[in-house]
């Protein structure tokens, strides 16, 4: 059996992650996902330091197996996260969004594994120079806030992959066996897949929201609020009105001013699907049911062996 | 050796097309592709039906090997061309931007073999419906003309692997053997390259626009005129120009208007570098050289001989 860089250094079956989503993984889906062999993640972004204590005491209850929590570092309270991430000893932090030199040395200094979220070459080098141990590769498709550059994954992994030397999770796009192979293709080590967790039943999303991803089709999410950060979510009455406001060219203090707080937890947690904000991947559309996190993972690992199986029975050059 | 449903189909060595590409790919590319195992295409959209004639003449005097034609099918000349075709009894067609239903059946009766270019899982199942023998599933990544939904050659190919019985040719994203392999992980028999091939030392392009290709860096390219055709261009001064105008929100007929005719031409073929439509696809920050076409295809079988072997080997799972 030959060694992946991924499942060694997290200490897990398989190399699938499930990404850190705001007001979807809780210790539910994070231990649920953990036990079934993969890396469960719990994402602070919507959090308070004393939730995510409550949190994380639950993960370590609800599963043996490490599990991790993702720190978005631009939220006011990541320095608080990252206290209590040590209080507790979890094993794995992914930090997004912000500057990989600002916790990763005291993480690494208390035995924590640090993964970095980036979705350019630029800041993957930053990353490394940081010292961070493996790099999330973060691909135009996916949902939420992503790069500027629009990168997607099939350009992305290889400058990474060229750039650093880092082990790669590739993140955007990732759907099942097929994609998971075509990301190790372009030299990833492990998968991240956010939005058919966030489906799922462990997932504390609204009813709602899980629904919007199972209807989604082609085309139903977009990439917009690029004069802010850009992120991709769903094509709701809001992203209309929001488009609407920049066609005509509205200043981007106005954008921020009527985007407000909240609307996340208005369209993923409350399920308003009119004026919440309903972030999610382009890989919607191929989301079909609610699965539990363990039939996600038996899927995505049988799907990948048959594909690979197929793809070394059609040796069509030797 | 299995057998590749695209080499047999267009009786091939490679299941290799090279993009048929506005400006750069004459007779001299396609012929030089036809003759290194590829499959050569001579761009029409930018010739009158004389000038296809000359070329297609041209390219049977320069390979014994099958070539074909790229037909954009919402150009004037588009009929013109497909007589031309049928005249010189040119092997294969690839129809792009337009109804597949127009021709298709007069030139599978003049034993033509059709493929068309489809960016959704809608149109993949109106090419089947007219007869197609093949999908050519265009990814966000592509430079040139592109689909409103954005979808992305990680999303778009499974989904028209499973929406259609045809085989895929992947384009969008595809550099080197890597690619390949990915895209044929997620359910493609072969790969459109483009933007490598318009960097070539056979394509038509003025050295400028070569040199922008092989200077560009990730985020210089980007889709725009959304409102009109979405086009994947290098950012340039007409970009920027562009974009003020888009975020000012100036009407479509004006900015119609702004881009006039022949900015392809200007940009591509005369090397307007500031004035010019620098039409690219987004793998171009990976391209780092001009290559002769012989060299490009030697060097994709290669790479993929090597990504193949490498995820075979890796078998961390079984």
């Amino acid at each position: 059996m030959a060694h992946n860089p991924i499942s060694t250094l997290f200490n897990i079956q398989f190399p699938i992650i499930q990404g850190g989503m705001v007001w979807c993984s809780g210790w539910k889906l994070a231990s649920a996902v953990s036990n079934a062999g993969g890396l469960g993640l719990i994402g602070s972004g919507s959090m308070s330091p004393e939730l995510l204590e409550e949190h994380i005491i639950k993960c370590k209850a609800a599963t043996q197996n490490p599990f991790g929590v993702n720190v978005p570092l631009l939220y006011p309270n990541a320095e608080a996260h990252i206290e209590m991430i040590l209080k507790h000893r979890v094993p794995v932090v992914f930090t997004s969004a912000g500057n990989p030199s600002l916790f990763t040395k005291k993480l690494k200094e208390n035995r924590c594994i640090v993964a970095h979220v980036i979705a350019n070459t630029k800041f993957a080098r930053k990353a490394e120079e940081a010292g961070v141990d493996a790099l999330v590769a973060e691909g135009f498709e996916a949902g939420g806030h992503n790069g500027k550059e629009e990168t997607t994954s099939f350009c992305l992994i290889p400058q990474i992959a060229a750039a650093t030397n880092l082990p790669i999770i590739a993140a955007g796009g990732i759907y099942d066996g097929r994609s998971w192979l075509a990301a190790e293709a372009l030299g990833a080590s492990a998968i991240q897949v956010g939005t058919r967790f966030a489906a799922s039943t462990e997932s504390s999303a609204h009813i709602k929201y899980k629904q919007t991803i199972i209807s989604a089709k082609e085309g139903d999410t977009q990439l917009t609020l690029k004069q802010l950060t850009p992120v991709r979510m769903f094509k709701n009455n809001l992203y209309e009105k929001l488009e609407d406001l920049i066609s005509k060219g509205t200043h981007s203090d106005e954008l921020k001013s009527f985007m407000g707080k909240g609307r996340s937890k208005k369209g993923v947690f409350e399920g308003d699907l009119m004026e919440g904000e309903l972030e999610m991947g382009a890989i919607s559309s191929q989301i079909t049911k609610t699965e539990s996190a363990k039939e996600i993972i038996t899927n995505l690992v049988e799907t990948y062996q048959m594909a690979r199986k197929s793809l070394i029975n059609n040796d069509f050059l030797s």
